[in-house]
Formats: structure tokens, sequence, C-alpha cells
């Protein structure tokens, strides 16, 4: 029986295997946890500023980024509104609620792979 | 029925699941492809310059990750000898031969679930 790795690597207790995941295509687009995550608070607070703020994240590269979120998919993902009386305001359509929903459960998946990785790094 | 994800993304061809993965430890230190491959080098020619330069990395820093590998093992993975007349040669341990085994079925783990997460994308 082979060693378990924890005995060659020190500071056992607290060793885990950790990742990153994302979406690519040989065209060099991805899709990471950043366009996501403002997805998703786009969605809550109906507004790409607010969604920006939350993130820390400057106004300018918020738009940057759903701009090229709404480029890399078949149909706008955010519909964004400038100015007007209520100063502007933001929708996410029906495709992001599915790409939201895609990421959060693929992200589920690859944390129950990372831990049962790192039961079996103990082990 | 949701829409199938590459449906919504354009580039439905190519597009996949890709990640990277590391072993971590609350101390900051972490363990990953790097220094494993530099250990499968030193294990196959026997020489951490070799292994270096099929890496195309400096000596310097071959040595560096062979000391911060051998400071993070319970017992030394590389034994290092310099100079002499053959002008050096090293070994790797019995560790280290687990420690890469264990790696390439960690590697071989996660490119199962790459591939299975990408054929998910397209159903």
């Amino acid at each position: 029986m082979a060693d378990p790795i924890k005995n060659i690597l020190k500071n056992n207790h607290d060793i885990k295997v950790n990742g990153s995941l994302w979406l690519e295509s040989a065209d060099g687009h991805f899709f990471g946890p950043g366009p996501v995550e403002l997805l998703e608070r786009i969605a809550e607070t109906g507004s790409i500023n607010m969604a920006a703020k939350a993130m820390n994240m400057s106004y300018k590269k918020a738009w940057a980024l759903v701009n090229a979120l709404n480029t890399q998919t078949s149909t706008p993902v955010v519909i964004a509104q400038t100015g007007g009386k209520k100063g502007g305001g933001s929708t996410v359509t029906h495709e992001a609620i599915e790409l939201i929903k895609y990421h959060r459960q693929l992200r589920e998946r690859f944390k129950d792979f990372l831990e049962k990785e790192t039961q079996l790094l103990k082990t």
C-alpha cells in the first residue's frame, strides 16, 4: 500500500486540493467567475453601476464586461438602459439566468470534486 | 427543459470546460504542476540541470524549487549531489515517486471531470 500523500507532504492537517475552472473556446474567449458574479449582481440590483460597486469594479470595466458578454452570447444577456429620469437601470435576460444557474451547478460539482480529492489526499 | 448552454454561448463547437488544480496548505505553501514536472524530469535524467533545461527553466530556479520541495516534504524528495568527477547527479526518493504517481492520477481524474463537464455543456 502506498504512503498517504499527507505523510509525504508536511502540514498534513490543512492541506487541500484546490483549483479554478472556466469555459473557453478556441478563439480565446472565456467565461469565468468574474462575469458570472457581475451577471448575478446585475440580476439582483437591476443596475450595472451598483453591481460594479459591490464588486469593487470600475463602472467602465463593468460595462466592458457586459459588452463582452453580450458579444459572446447568441442573444444579449444584459439589456442596459442609460440615462433617463431614473438614471438608467438594467435587466438580465432569460439566457443570463440560465447561464447563472448553469454556472452555480458547475461550481457545485467542482466543489464536490475538490472535497472528494481532499479527502482522498488524507486517507 | 433548460436551453443547452452551448446555444446561449456562441462558438458552440469548440467550447469546453477547462481549469487548473493545485495542492495548498494554510501557510501558503502549494504544490502545482511545475514542481511535479521538475521531479519527473529529475527522475528521468538524474540531473537537476538537464531537468531544468528541458523545462526552459534556469538552473537557479530549478534549485530553488528543489529546495522548496525538500522543505515541504517530511523527508527530502531529491538527493542532490554537486560537483565531483562526474559533475554531480541527483536522485529522487521513493517519496518523490509516490508524489509523481499521485499527481498523475489526480490529473487523470481532473481530466475526466473536465471532459464530462464539457460533454454536459453540449447536451
